[in-house]
């Protein structure tokens, strides 16, 4: 591991205990029965416990979209031509895709990264960071060197810090690469031993002929590359995929920079996993926002510790779900800023030996 | 049945299916794998249905919620005093109860009616409904009279046709009465035979022996007044409640007014139970927003044959998972409305077969 990355996973430190325990108390002291308000009030005590405020508030966010191209595509594993990566790229540059209009609606700001598409890219909105053009065929061997997913890596800190110094403070996940779920199942694998037929999923809705195949790609890679499990920059580099590394990458800087990072889907969640791995503090500052259709995610936030808010069934990454639940997160901010106490309004307490309470429902 | 509630339920009719198939077929079309927005494009579909436009919007959002009490509390089935009906309604009333903090988030109305409150209330923001003082204990004899179950749905499609007027074209249901979830389990095991062993739960939080207490109250409920399971009136006056009855109204209201009507958690959905039985077509106007904590609630959903967007172990009511929905509403329409198509931003199709797509993960 480069000197740089060292150095980010030693600043990611454990949450405010004592910021998490006063909001967990003070949760309590607002005009509804304890625990009431389920998830929200667990995401209120993390965020806490991330930023050391009981009432913060993020009114800078970002999604940093990651794009990448993936060699593996030439073993046909994917439901769509390759060319798509940088035809959504300039979608993202110029507003139309998905996770733009959800940005738009959620206040956030979309950084598109090209960390390695596999063509040339030039537009004032986009973040040039390109590594190479596009992985090696992880099929045949090694996806990139490690120096390459170190790079892709410090491309996704160094993209919060410049975010972090313009007063963005809450990101999300987002990426771009045909290919990418077919990477994500290999880092998975490779980092839980969970086999194949369980990481590997349709995607963007292949049939079951090109899902038999992947499954024996994702097989084939792991045996031609033989990644270090203990070693989570050896997996990536191996079997990974450039955004990947990216976002684990903005995950580690993240983290670092104590800021709370929202999940997407499986291929953010394979990047969590790796960053875990780096720095395992920096579970603290991930929150999940959806379980999207593709299969292995739900074994991943599992793998993680982590329990998605949205369950929408969907399956198209960019960052879309991770996007929608900025709302929530906004949610538990307002609930701690706005709500009033017993106290204040008057209100009585529960006769259970529960703690005073305020709400209808028996 | 009252002339008034036939002349609503009559104005109820189905979606139209011209709009819904225009909106799937413009889902198709844009930058992403078909369908791969999973039920945000479930959502988009069933509102072009209720409103039979492609791009809908809904600037006017209000969440009614009905307060009343409930004469079966003195059963002690409740972990709260009933007081704490009046004092919640004050606290909605200065706006720091969690429906109100949510509410101001999604930019919607909190429209508070004492449709049934065991006190006097007065406020310049109430809407004064009171059909009478609580119910009577159920498990002595009826809750109400038919003719006040039909005086409080008639509350609750009037408080919706002042709204409609008044600009507001989309509902959340809420609800503030100590006692209503054992209410809400009688009505349900009521409406569908299902067991109150089921459909009783914890509320704010009963310990064991009250929730033992609970179930043999529903059942002492339903042997006691013998509602009939064919007339959904019949079932709210003997095991109702007033504020159920209301949203039953307030559901129906919308439903007659082509307005989408956004469930909260279990309370609504008995509610919607009875207001399904009233006119089977108003299901098309409800829509799902979270899966509470309650027991009964994931039953209720199937049996309404509605799917949760949020799973938050929510359980405090007041409306407050049904407006943090409307978020996932805007969201739905905000696709329709901005984002690209194929063709507009020149993405290329998939190669299994499906129709055109526009994303990453293979």
């Amino acid at each position: 591991m480069s000197r740089s990355i060292m150095d980010i996973a030693a600043q990611v430190q454990g949450p405010d205990k004592t910021a998490s325990k006063a909001a967990a108390a003070y949760l309590d002291s607002l005009t509804k029965p304890p625990g009431s308000l389920g998830k929200l009030e667990t995401l209120a005590v993390k965020l806490a416990g991330i930023t050391g405020e009981i009432k913060p508030s993020f009114p800078g966010r970002g999604v940093v979209v990651m794009a990448a191209d993936h060699g593996v595509c030439e073993e046909g594993i994917s439901a769509f031509p390759a060319e798509v990566t940088p035809q959504m790229v300039h979608n993202f540059l110029s507003g139309g895709a998905a996770v733009n209009v959800l940005s738009r609606q959620a206040g956030a700001e979309v950084m598109c990264v090209d960390v390695g598409v596999n063509a040339e890219l030039r537009h004032p909105g986009l973040i040039s960071r390109k590594v190479r053009y596009g992985t090696a065929n992880m099929a045949k061997g090694p996806a990139m060197s490690r120096e390459e997913a170190e790079a892709a890596i410090l491309a996704g800190i160094e993209v919060v810090e410049e975010a972090v110094a313009r007063g963005i403070k809450c990101f999300v996940t987002g990426e771009m690469g045909i290919g990418n779920t077919t990477a994500s199942a290999a880092i998975m694998s490779a980092l839980t031993g969970i086999s194949s037929l369980e990481t590997v999923g349709r995607g963007t809705g292949i049939n079951d002929e090109r899902l038999r195949q992947k499954v024996l790609i994702v097989e084939r890679a792991l045996e031609t590359n033989r990644p270090d499990a203990s070693d989570a920059v050896d997996v990536l580099a191996k079997v990974g995929g450039l955004e990947i590394a990216g976002l684990t990458g903005v995950i580690l800087g993240a983290a670092a920079n104590r800021c709370p990072v929202i999940l997407d889907g499986f291929i953010s969640g394979a990047a969590a996993l790796a960053a875990v791995r780096i720095a395992p503090d920096s579970i603290h500052y991930m929150i999940a926002s959806h379980v999207s259709q593709e299969q292995g995610h739900v074994y991943l936030l599992k793998e993680l510790g982590l329990e998605p808010m949205l369950y929408l069934d969907m399956r198209l990454g960019e960052g879309t779900g991770g996007v929608l639940a900025l709302h929530l997160i906004d949610a538990a901010c307002r609930i701690m800023a706005e709500m009033a106490t017993f106290e204040s309004a008057g209100v009585s307490s529960g006769t259970d030996g529960t703690k005073p309470a305020g709400k209808a429902h028996s």
